[in-house]
């Protein structure tokens, strides 16, 4: 199947660099692009779409989400930190079952489709719920089942997290064409201990060659930070680096406190910082150093963090906020320019997930292609797409969102998920967990 | 005519604070609120119109725009502060003639209407071309001619700007039921001077009684805050006290550098300070004292700024980024609750307007009002109207604004502007302006 989207503006990458092509075409061969241009290709295609008013963007990549924590949107927000996590969250958590699960991970697929997502990677409990789900919806997703360890007497080769972290790999990466990837992950540096992180760094080494990745949490409060140096003379970054954990390529949340002797061990091994700016602001984690990071060449992708403390999935208010909010922490309006922001939300969040395919609208690339509408006032003039997306565009003008050359979403309409099956699996869930709400 | 709105979610304000009733009744004789209620008034309506589905919220109120600058979105946004006012801002407002003006206000309605505000304060060139197409539109609206004196020579009362600012007020302020009122202003401490601006100062005064207020910029950055202290070894809040200029009530943007003596002056004087935080973290100026403000009873509003420093006119956004952006900076993540947040962006800004009969639904109060669509993915759950409105929600997830009564735009339609036409002007305003563009 050859489809030819027509008469559209693209926001093309050539020469390692964003170029617009105004009123052009993009051809799409199955679910890779095998056009982009100016003019109308000489080759047939089987149908053409008209993209006219429309802006081509390549789709949005979400690098760190907890998706079913849209079923916690919200709750508690009028409590401080802590006991937001241990009398709001927490509790919730605790009851939550697959069917939940479930109906947690359908809302947030309404709502990435809906604003231009096409890959996330999401850290949360009973992932193969989440793979289930995207058999039929076809996104592309990073999963990882985390590794966490409570009890200091556990042996380690008896923690069934990290059982269930090999098996959920061995089990689902790669499935789905490829669409699913399965990470490893550690939770964090507070919620480990040594002996089951050297464990696990040992035991999933071997998958480097395979192509594993790990995700993790890391730096992301002052206290988190401050505790790891009291507790193991080291930082977070430096204590996960002599875990070996980073002996593979790893996505690191957050990173707020990181230092730059920290900065200096995400490069060294390759490790991909997430900025998480909503969920930082939010919750009065402070501001990551994004500047400096892009200065030192490292790979920094964007996600918005869990519904929970965000308080929606919404990437971009996530480009929105990273192009502003740090310009105006370090009083410097020039520090974060759109093209910067743009590719921290596409193409590194694709290196990030081990996804050489993606994050760019270029021949050879995979179609995941976002649509933009441009008939609204509040995009009128737009002199420059990158400006445009990054300061004046909503998730709401989305109107098209296609993976691996297939429509998901158009105007409004999910084509692979049912909108009303999910917002009512949402309120079964909701009445499960809250009861009278 | 009576209208009663049906079976809706209500965010009222009783007892001076926010309740929701849910499922509940909003009565509208003409122009004001005649009943909010669970249950069915016993009165009659001459018609009922159903919201299932939708939350009503208080009109949001812009209380620092310059509307027609929609026609500068994102202008040179890859220059630095000073060249971007200087090479792209400057050589296209010196451009501007009447029917760019009209074009440029006639796609701010478009912007502003289609995201909630019914009210707005504009501070901009030609301002009776806002007051004319306002006649059709029926928004509400404080304008000002801004006062300026660039010619330190010219005696204070050969000053063109402050006889239209005068003449501006005498003729149209009230004018449209009271939806039209002239505020006095004065651009800002480092584009006037001592003569000029007493002068008008005493040219003002008298106007206190008819209820003139007036606008003007302060210590938006660091630099003209303490090139104010250098010129005159005052701040610019004291320069304004000294000049008079706060004898009548004022409302001053940004606020950004003001100091703990600044704030004290402001309270004295019932000087409300407009916080315009996206406009502020984008330019680099900084992050203004809100919470400081607050907790010393100031009346803080909320504004877009013009959209050429934004780059757009969406209140949701300012509600959002006025939520979070302190949190991160403060680093505390109670510093502001929701309800101050949807205050600041309503009640406190009517109050800072002039407008005592608006800014919240209660009953005898004018019927501004807007239906948030909640059968939205990323609003659900939403235990709390509060938080979802200030964390989750979009511009686009309005569906009605009502001012005083009357329908001005409802599911993308605009009741009282011709989108087509508005569209089609600003498309030949910017040829005019831009050529090749």
């Amino acid at each position: 199947m050859r489809l030819l989207l027509k008469n559209a503006d693209i926001l093309a990458w050539q020469d390692k660099r964003y170029k617009t092509i105004r009123g052009g075409f993009l051809g799409i061969d199955g679910d890779t692009i095998d056009y982009i241009g100016e003019a109308k290709p000489e080759a047939a295609y089987d149908s053409e779409k008209d993209m006219r008013g429309k802006l081509l963007i390549p789709g949005l990549i979400d690098c760190h989400c907890h998706a079913a924590m849209t079923l916690l949107r919200g709750i508690g927000s009028d409590l401080p930190l802590d006991r937001w996590l241990y009398e709001a969250v927490f509790p919730v958590e605790d009851r939550m079952k697959t069917d939940d699960f479930i109906a947690g991970n359908e809302l947030a697929v309404l709502e990435l489709l809906a604003s231009g997502v096409t890959s996330f990677s999401d850290m949360y409990m009973e992932p193969a719920t989440l793979i289930e789900l995207n058999e039929q919806v076809g996104m592309k997703v990073n999963l990882t089942r985390v590794v966490q360890a409570f009890d200091p007497s556990e042996p380690p080769e008896q923690n069934f997290r990290v059982k269930e972290s090999l098996a959920l790999f061995d089990q689902f990466h790669g499935v789905q064409d490829g669409r699913v990837r399965v990470d490893f992950g550690v939770h964090a540096e507070y919620t480990t201990n040594d002996a089951v992180t050297r464990y696990y760094a040992d035991q999933i080494r071997p998958y480097r060659e395979k192509g594993a990745r790990v995700q993790l949490h890391l730096s992301e409060t002052r206290k988190e930070h401050e505790e790891c140096v009291a507790r193991h003379g080291l930082t977070p970054a430096a204590w996960f680096e002599s875990m070996g954990i980073f002996d593979l390529p790893a996505a690191a949340a957050h990173c707020v406190w990181c230092t730059h002797g920290d900065l200096d061990i995400l490069k060294t091994h390759g490790v991909s910082p997430i900025h998480n700016p909503t969920s930082n602001l939010k919750l009065g984690s402070g501001f990551a150093p994004v500047p400096e990071m892009l200065e030192r060449g490292l790979n920094v992708a964007l996600g918005t963090d869990g519904a929970a403390s965000n308080n929606n999935l919404n990437m971009f208010e996530e480009m929105h906020i990273a192009a502003i909010g740090i310009n105006g922490y370090l009083m410097d309006p020039e520090l974060m320019p759109p093209s910067a922001i743009l590719r921290m939300a596409t193409l590194n969040g694709a290196r990030l997930q081990g996804r050489e395919d993606t994050g760019c609208l270029a021949v050879g690339m995979k179609a995941d292609v976002v649509a933009i509408d441009m008939d609204r006032p509040h995009l009128y003039p737009a002199f420059e797409p990158l400006p445009m997306l990054v300061y004046s565009a909503q998730a709401s003008d989305v109107v098209m969102t296609m993976v691996d050359g297939k429509i998901l979403y158009e105007n409004g309409e999910y084509l692979t998920i049912d909108r009303d099956k999910a917002l009512y699996d949402a309120k079964k869930a909701v009445e499960r967990l809250y009861g009278g709400h």
